[in-house]
């Protein structure tokens, strides 16, 4: 799928920094649409959910082809999507932005939890949505919708590259959710942006302190006096960061 | 109204299943639009606001009939549908789905609570609802609005068949709604649709253990497996359900 | 800026009333659309935030000026803007009722509170709202927005007449906000308001306390019956009201 | 249905002036939201459409209740609503913003015409628009649209108040549509009405005459000047007006 | 593809008959949501577009993978699709209903025309529509878009299912644009709804010409009265039909 | 306002070119957000519209500072920015993307067409907008919209940055409009895009020309074999372009 396998000390510092953070990274390379728009948790879960992009794709749906009975077919990809997301994957789904009908419930999602999923995206919305948010497994929608996925959606296609909340998502992409959004940073570039992400971490957690402690953010943020870089670099012996 | 009354037995089924399940059980009887769309708790209750539909329609506010002194009225449709929503009912508004200014406030919900309402649902929003929410009633909408309901809105008529978030709603028949949202069963089919619901909640609930020990989905939900159906048999006896 | 100065009494009179009386208030007087649409406190405080508005524009990023250099810059605008915003003062961003990328983030908004700011207001949203959430000043927006404000919004200007969620807001406007929502008075009006709004938030809570106790609505809400007027007068002997 | 039957001089006069002109009348009798919003002809006629209204209101279809051979039931409201509507009437349908189905198509709405129907508007969009737009009678829609109204319209009741492009309408309220747009004047402000907008349309008439010779609107548009007045006067008597 | 190659007798039935009839013969099969939403034709041609459809995928524009640089690549997607569309097939292209930035321009239009293209769908919008609108090729998009496609699309994939302005399309499925908008039939179905629309239109013309005589719609349309029936039969003779 | 006036060779450049060449210039630059979404000639004029930008900025009406006396004042921002508008420029304002009330109306615009104006842009709507359809100066806008400006719109600022169509207008930035859609470029930048945006058209129209004649693209557009270099060089000989 992508010749940039997750490593786990990029996931490790990927768990300790914001989706903010990795956000202006991208930036300043140039990315300005990898927030996935428009989602949130079901639950905040305090920890971020970290994980390589596994992808299904929804289009609308067609009556005949999208009874009740379709679901009996082992075949069917989002039944598939479930069985076949790689352990510590993130399953995201393209629904078309739409809520409408449920992009999936509890029952499949808790499976996708039990074979180790990382967490679940979509930029449509889950049914038995209070049911989800307990899991421990991140999830984030757009909101509940309770109708089956049948009544709008057809899983159509997997691991493909897709759309989600208008942010482009490509299979093996490094997908990052904390408990205000979610960030799709391109598999090449998941190493370099979590070292630089840390880094700058490091800087807001001792601007933050500082501030707290009544400094101006003029010359502190970004670091534009020279007497900061130093307080900095005390800050980070002290604390080691 | 309607020649289908709510039975209490039907009641107390439809206190115990989802929306999720009831719209399937609507969507194999090719009903796709019931659930009242973009529509959430004020706060999250536990359990199940079920009662038949009492409706008012809203139409845009003509300035020169929504001045304050029309609430002096006591024929004043709004005032009126709160005093007559016969217990048991829940009262349905159509806002045309905008929340610009409120459909009704806590002091006019508290008395619907009183006189023994199973709820409101309005797509549009509710000023003091951070107040509303408290109550021991539900209600849905789409966002707190503060501006009084003559702002925007004109309380019409009462107990006519109405839309309410994109979803057909005629007087009489059974609204359901759960922590996720709302959904709207035509009083004809309340009975059949709350015994299959109760079936299908069994069978999800036998699912959902399974999959938590490990199952997969496949050949499970549905169950197209002969032996998931002999396992399912045994846990109904071994449960009570 | 205003020859209405927010008085002392004022302000705690407006912290004892709703947004949604202030708004019944300002529509006597035929001010319709001094609620700010579509924006939520990032968590309920419980108490009211009171204050005359500071305000910050934002005009669509033009990509050459919105680097992130440009921050370095002491002159910047969103950054002078959190400097000079005078203590006491609401910050109100026209972010173009667009939360795609953030209108600030928590060491900015942290910044503001040790600064003395009485709120924060945005149409967009903020970064880093877990953090906001938890800091002891409120803060309104749409929803939460990771990307960096450069992405999308360029500040250009500070303390002019703004449009915020399709309200208008002039320097100096006394901003109120509850745990349902904000609302914008114009500086001349703010006393009378604050007085009469004080009044009818007396009566609104005898009536509670009346419907509470099983009366109805109708003439009681409002009082068209005398002896509604009569219970009344005792009751605000009785409660010192 | 009204006490205010549209007088004859009163149409000749409504046929004469602009919509703008209208909705300026009534802006300052406080009436801000009569016009349509985001409606527009299929077709330029040149002239006005002009005509008490007469309204069929549409609710989310059921899909029991709308298949076709509800069309064969000669008490569909949909075909009574055309068949009942009197002639010199404009026909206006509540389709609640929505033309994902149609409003109705070009076999109603010729017999419409020659039922000798006024006019016909919708807030959705009508199917065989290009065939509507040649007919001899205005109508006017958002957009054109293809599917059978049964497929999420169904037609609910005739001559109730409705809104309409966010606009409220009464039965026998005034409509008048020009190649702009479509406003609604309460039936009994339409006299006054179509009088005072023939007297500003003779002025603005004037105006347009002076800025094309090169005048400024300052003091001439409001005139606020005395010399302008007095030129309006004598152009008036040369131009019969 | 598909099984079902569109034949040139069903291709000329499709020439004769309206979306709208289409879409009500699809509606009788359970097929409610094959009109694509909110597109038009950049200029009316009078004729109907007919041809299978051959489909182009978009995704959302990823910065460093969409500078003009790709152009040059002569395996770049659309231009693959461009030059590979078979000679009658219509170019259907999900811009997930965007029109930001454009789905193509002039020049690979003129050459999708030069190739023998029997037209060209987009739920995004056209650039130089002004020239695309004079082509001897049907087009329809939502508005015209200036800015070149790699702003905000990637095109990823070539004829694959995708949505189309909330429309499902599978390759092979049969397009048919008339001056009002698009319908998507299932190629299995074609035949079939071909055979049955112009049966349908027959009936309808002869509908139309009775309603411009003076007849009533009741009994008509539809036929519930054997005299129209017996009509029809004796107009059908006459006409030819 | 801006160290680089508009040349008459630039001008005369620009009036040569399309909207979309113009797009792509800039998107060459890093300027992806130039066009303004969303709005169109009220009539096609076969020829373009440029000049620099004067602007005039609008924020939500506030009820008591909007009633029609307003305009009786000679100093409304409005008025002044039709009267001051210099020759040549084109008046570009920002509406807030909504037309729910006019911007302006024809005795302003054709006031302004005779002070020598360029042009007129708004992301609202014009009242009168059949008459200034006809004039012989362009204007854009969203679509028709009759009521009044004061009933949401008030003009508080002229010539200060602005957004327009969510893209960022500076005075004095360079605003083209073709038939299609309208572009502002930074006005640092006029000239060398204008000089770049010919030598692109020219290219474009050899291409066009080579693709009416059976051309493939692929290789030709862009111009990725030698061969269509040469042939290109020959056809600017024989074009004199």
């Amino acid at each position: 799928m992508t010749d940039h396998p997750l490593k786990p000390e990029t996931k490790a510092k990927l768990g300790q920094v914001s989706v903010a953070t990795l956000a202006t990274a991208l930036f300043k390379r140039g990315l300005r649409h990898q927030v996935i728009q428009d989602v949130r948790p079901l639950s905040p879960k305090g920890n971020n959910m970290v994980g390589p992009a596994f992808t299904l794709r929804y289009v609308p749906a067609r009556e005949d082809r999208n009874q009740l009975v379709e679901f009996r077919n082992p075949g069917h990809p989002q039944r598939v999507a479930i069985e076949t997301c790689p352990p510590g994957y993130v399953l995201v789904m393209d629904s078309r932005k739409s809520a409408a009908a449920a992009s999936a419930g509890d029952i499949l999602i808790t499976r996708l939890m039990m074979r180790g999923g990382a967490g679940v995206v979509t930029d449509g919305g889950f049914r038995d949505a209070m049911n989800i948010a307990k899991l421990d497994m991140p999830a984030y929608h757009s909101r509940p919708s309770s109708p089956t996925n049948l009544t709008t959606n057809e899983a159509i296609a997997i691991n493909e590259p897709i759309g989600c909340g208008d942010a482009p998502v490509f299979p093996g992409d490094i997908v990052v959710g904390d408990d205000d959004s979610v960030i799709v940073i391109p598999a090449h570039l998941a190493e370099e942006v979590a070292d630089e992400a840390v880094e700058m971490t490091a800087y807001e957690d001792f601007v933050i302190e500082q501030v707290q402690n009544g400094a101006t953010i003029i010359g502190l943020y970004p670091a534009t006096k020279e007497e900061n870089l130093n307080k900095f670099a005390k800050w980070r012996k002290a604390n080691n960061r």
